[in-house]
Formats: structure tokens, C-alpha cells, sequence
């Protein structure tokens, strides 16, 4: 099934593409083959796409091969072949390896595109800044995965209808400077909304620090928190035995792994501050005013109508269309992001 | 189907028992209709226990009279009739009303015996001991329940398998002051006990400070952090976009309606600060932790195993069999209560 076209295709048959259908993506080379660029290497190679990766682990590539995937563990290989083809790389390892994933780029395929999928933007940013190659890369957080890891975990469909968050911060820079945006920043960026748009992918955009300070307040720090009501709540075999609903699905993310949890916060050190200030201050609040007033009514509406706003936000969000560079582009990408909104190429 | 032996029972049936049934309920006097009370009133005259009840709006009254249930709107009747039936009395009001009902039973109803299902313990019991009727009350809390409210909410079987907290305040503290327990007291805890039972809930004992300190750290204290996490996070359109599953579930009960939760806060004020108080500590901690060495690990690895503790919890709780006054039994229940444990009377 091609996801951007909602056609089925034959998986042999790479060149020929059914009537209508976009132009074949840029060829993508995945580095790393887990979970999340493993399942987009399932639905490229599906759509008949140009698809092909790099994974240190020669049980995962040979697992892919077996299953007639193009893998291998020779990362300058994998790197030569993509320079060759122009390909969009997608750098989907964990966070500490990145920096060494953009060196290698860097020496063995620095006329390719590159994007990431790692969860947090800004310290993949700093990398790329830090080389001096930000203008070949615009970030992407596809928002979705499982509890499961690895090339055994890989599944289709695992971007259908998930948000796609697309970072453009030098488009943003640029258009606040008075510059124009590189030519060939704007390349890549088509690249990756069409690499998105092509998996099923509803595509956001957000520069890193809002895209960093969003997840802060809606994953990092609620996962921080969870571990703290655990911990005061299951602290004793009474109350463990009496919890109920409301401590099941308040801590449910307190059993998501603390080394996953932790390589969000760390490399997110300054957004998962800021969420949790706010959090301590309201809980502070709420404390004296529950000691001095006896009720804590102000931050119980807070809570309550900020609970309202989400559960009451649009089904579809808004959609916004436009063309890569023409006039006006980055301001119709802001006002999307300042709602939440998606936007599509046209 | 009477919970109690799980034999279905002609509801007309009210005096002719089911051979091996246990002896029949005392009289059940219900002051209060709404989910809690109304449900109640429900399964004991399927069960062909003797059942009526007192509700203040003549519109729950009719529709419960018109469904063949025995139910008034004249307190001070129902509370005669209770008088001359030696009924068990259960508070199934607001707190704000428990005071007022409590000086009801001393003027019509003194003979009587008097639980309640007030989710809060100490509160009732601080109204009861200025009443100085704490020798024929032992209290409830009926751990089930619904988002719904009132007659049209109540259901059978909403007892079926829920733990049932049966305090035994007065017993701990004459056990530890070397008194014997008063006779009444004894009579009262049994006739309590026999009604969860009946309902087919799992009586789980403990002191009210214990019962209320439990709920706090597992249920009032998470509504209040649901509340705070919601509010941060839902703290604009972009962040309220790409909220997922971590943030749904952890600000779930964020939609309950601030007037109950404060009613539970308000009437729990020392064990809620208590709770919170923790709670603050460790997100203070976890803060400084990643502000200073850039990870917040140690919180992390406490709510892990925190909420390990909670998935591993037996599913079946250690079930201590006692006879009601024999010697040692207030230990037995000290015991049953430091391990969440239920009991059964022999």
C-alpha cells in the first residue's frame, strides 16, 4: 500500500508507478534500522520506493536481508552509495550517536540531504550547527512508536495518520533577518514533507525550541511526574492495595524504561525544567492554598479546563497548503505551528 | 443473585431463604438514594434483605417508589421505622450533611447502629466522636462508583468484587489502652461487615487516619497532579496538538469536576498536604538532579519500581478469617491492614 496515494503496489515493481501517482521520492538511505527507521524502510520498500540502510548490528541487517530488504553494517558504504544517489538520509540512531552519524556524512556523502527522527530537536540542531551543516538538514520527529525496540519490533504502517513534526529554524532565521532562505535548505525540506506525506504522516512544523518545549510539557515532564505519584502513592502495601482507576492510568507511564525516559530529559534539559517549575509552582500553590484556605479550587478549575481544551481540540486539525519558497511560505508555516496545525505541499 | 452465596433469589422472596444462606440481614436503613445508596438499595432487595431509605428529593423518592423500592422523603419517619426495625444505618449523604443526619439518629434513631460511605473517614469520625456516638458507629468506604451521580446512575452489582474499607477505630485504640471493646461496638462491626458482604465486596480494615492517608497518596493527591500536568501541559495550541497517549492517560481524571474532587480534598486536607508535600519534594529533587548533573535518574528508578510494585501486587489480597471479638482478633485485623489485606468474619 502507498501511503500517499492510498494505492497498492507491487513491491517488485520499483520503477513502475501507478497512473497519477507523485513523482518516486528521493531515494532514502536509513541509518539505523530499529524500530522507527526499520518500519520506514517497510513501507518505502512497499510503495516501491528507493530504500536502503545502514545498522551496526549484523543480526539486524541480516535479519532485514533475509526478508529481502537492501541492509547492510558498512556504514561508508551505505554512505558512498547515498552520495552517489543524492539520497535524503535519515539519521535514526540514538541521540549520542548522532554526532558521529553527521562526521561520517560529512566525509562520505556531503551532497546529501539529512533529517533525523530522534525526539528531541534542539540538541540534534546543536550538532548539526556545530559542523556547520544546517543547511542540508531540517529535523522531523515522526510521533509515533511502541514499547517494543529493534528491528523486530518494525511493523507498516507505523507513521499512518501519526504527527510528523518538521523543524524549519533556518527558514525562520532567514525570514526574520531579512535573507533568503538557501536553495538548497529548501530542497531538503520538500524532501522530507514529501518523505513524511509519503508514509501517511500528517506533517507540523515547529522550530526545535517550540517543538522541544511542547514535548517537555506533554511527554517529559508528565512522565516525570507519573514517577513521582508512583512513588508517593504505591508507598505502602494499604494504599498499593486500594489504588484504583485513577492511580492506574495517572501512573501508567511511571513502567516506561528510566533510560528512555532519562535520553528524552537529558538532551531536553531546559524545556523538561521550565514544564516541571510550572508544575512545582502549581502544586505549591494549590499546597498553601489548601492549608490556608482549605481548598485548592483554583488550580482544580486550572486542571479541569486545561483537560477541556484537549480533550475538546479539533478531530482534524487545520491544514495549511503551500509552495516550498514562494512569498510568504514561512509565515503561513508559523501560523500553522502557533495553532498546532499540519500543512501539506502543493 | 444474592452476592453473598451467589444463588439467584425470588425478589419477592423476602422472608423464605435459600437453604445454607447465612441468617438474614439487620434491617438496612439507607439515608441517601444517590449512586452510592440507591445501588445499594438495589442488590439487598434482590437479595430479599429487608431495605428502605430516605432521600430529600421526592423525585428520586417516586422513581424509586415506582419501582417497587420502599423509599420516603420524611426523615424523622424512615428513622422511627429504624428505631422499632433495631436497623443497621447507612450515611450515604454529602459530608456536609453527615452532622446534621448524625443529630437526626440521636433524636429517632438511637438504638441504632451507623455506618456511612463517605469517602473520607476521619471527617465522619470527628462528627460522630462530638456526637459521642462512636460506640455504635464503624465506618465505610464502598471503593466503587461511576463518572454518574444520583437515582438514574445506580445499578446492581455495583459492589460486586470492590473493596470495602470497614474502620475500627475504637477497637485499636481500646486494644492498645488495655480496654475491652464495647459490646455494641462488636455488634455493629459485624453487621457492617455482613452488609459488605452480602454486596460481594472485599472488606479490607483499617483505622481512619490510615484509610485516609491511603486515598490521599492514591487518589485525592493524583487528582490534584493530573490537574497541574494538564494545566502545563495544555498550555498552548502547538503542545495540545501533538499531546498523545503519556499526556491522555496521566490527565485523565483531570476531567473530573473540581467541586467533588475538592470535596475529597477539603474534608482530607492534613493526609492531601501530606501527599503533596511528598510529591513536591521529589519533583524539587528531580529538578535540581537535572539542572546540576543533567539527568534526573534517581526520581526515575524510584517511580519505576514504584509502579513495579503496584503491576505486581497479588491479585487475589491475603484474606485473614476472624470471629468478631475472640482473642487477638484486633491484631489479626492490624495485621490484615499492614498488608492491604481483606477479611472474612467466621
Amino acid at each position: 500500500m502507498c501511503h500517499a496515494c492510498q494505492v497498492s503496489i507491487d513491491k517488485s515493481a520499483t520503477t513502475a508507478k501507478t497512473p497519477g501517482h507523485n513523482e518516486p521520492l528521493t531515494p532514502t538511505c536509513l541509518l539505523g534500522l530499529g524500530l522507527i527507521g526499520g518500519s520506514m524502510m517497510r513501507d518505502l520498500a512497499a510503495a516501491g520506493e528507493v530504500v536502503y540502510g545502514y545498522n551496526r548490528s549484523t543480526a539486524t541487517v541480516d535479519a532485514a536481508t533475509a526478508e529481502g530488504f537492501e541492509a547492510s553494517s558498512d556504514l561508508i558504504a551505505t554512505l558512498q552509495r547515498a552520495e552517489q544517489d543524492r539520497a535524503l538520509i535519515v539519521i535514526g540512531t540514538p541521540m549520542p550517536v548522532v554526532g558521529r552519524m553527521l562526521d561520517a556524512i560529512a566525509e562520505h556523502a556531503p551532497s546529501c540531504g539529512i533529517t533525523d527522527v530522534v525526539s528531541v530537536k534542539g540538541a540534534v540542531l546543536d550538532e548539526v550547527r556545530a559542523r556547520g551543516m544546517e543547511h542540508s538538514y531540517v529535523g522531523a520527529h515522526p510521533m509515533a512508536g511502541s514499547a517494543k525496540a529493534g528491528w523486530e519490533a518494525t511493523v507498516t504502517g507505523l507513521y499512518d495518520g501519526a504527527p510528523w513534526v518538521i523543524t524549519y529554524d533556518l527558514a525562520d532565521e532567514c525570514e526574520s533577518a531579512g535573507l533568503a532562505v538557501p536553495e538548497r535548505w529548501l530542497e531538503v525540506f520538500t524532501q522530507v514533507s514529501r518523505l513524511g506525506k509519503a508514509l501517511g504522516s500528517q506533517l507540523i512544523p515547529a522550530t526545535s525550541p517550540r517543538h522541544d518545549d511542547a514535548v517537555a510539557r506533554i511527554s517529559h515532564m508528565p512522565h516525570l511526574a507519573a514517577y513521582a505519584v508512583a512513588t508517593v502513592g504505591a508507598g505502602g502495601e494499604l494504599p498499593i492495595s486500594l489504588a484504583a482507576g485513577s492511580f492506574r492510568d495517572g501512573t501508567r507511564v511511571a513502567a516506561a524504561e528510566p533510560d528512555m525516559v532519562m535520553s528524552w530529559c537529558e538532551n531536553n534539559a531546559e524545556p523538561v525544567l521550565g514544564a516541571l517549575d510550572e508544575v512545582i509552582a502549581l502544586l505549591t500553590s494549590a499546597r498553601e492554598q489548601l492549608a490556608t484556605e482549605g481548598t485548592a479550587k483554583e488550580l482544580a478549575q486550572l486542571g479541569f479546563e486545561a483537560r477541556g481544551r484537549y480533550e475538546n481540540r479539533p478531530v482534524q486539525r487545520p491544514i495549511t497548503q503551500l509552495t516550498v519558497g514562494e512569498s510568504g511560505w514561512v509565515t503561513k508555516l508559523r501560523e500553522a505551528e502557533n495553532v498546532g496545525g499540519q500543512f501539506e505541499l502543493l
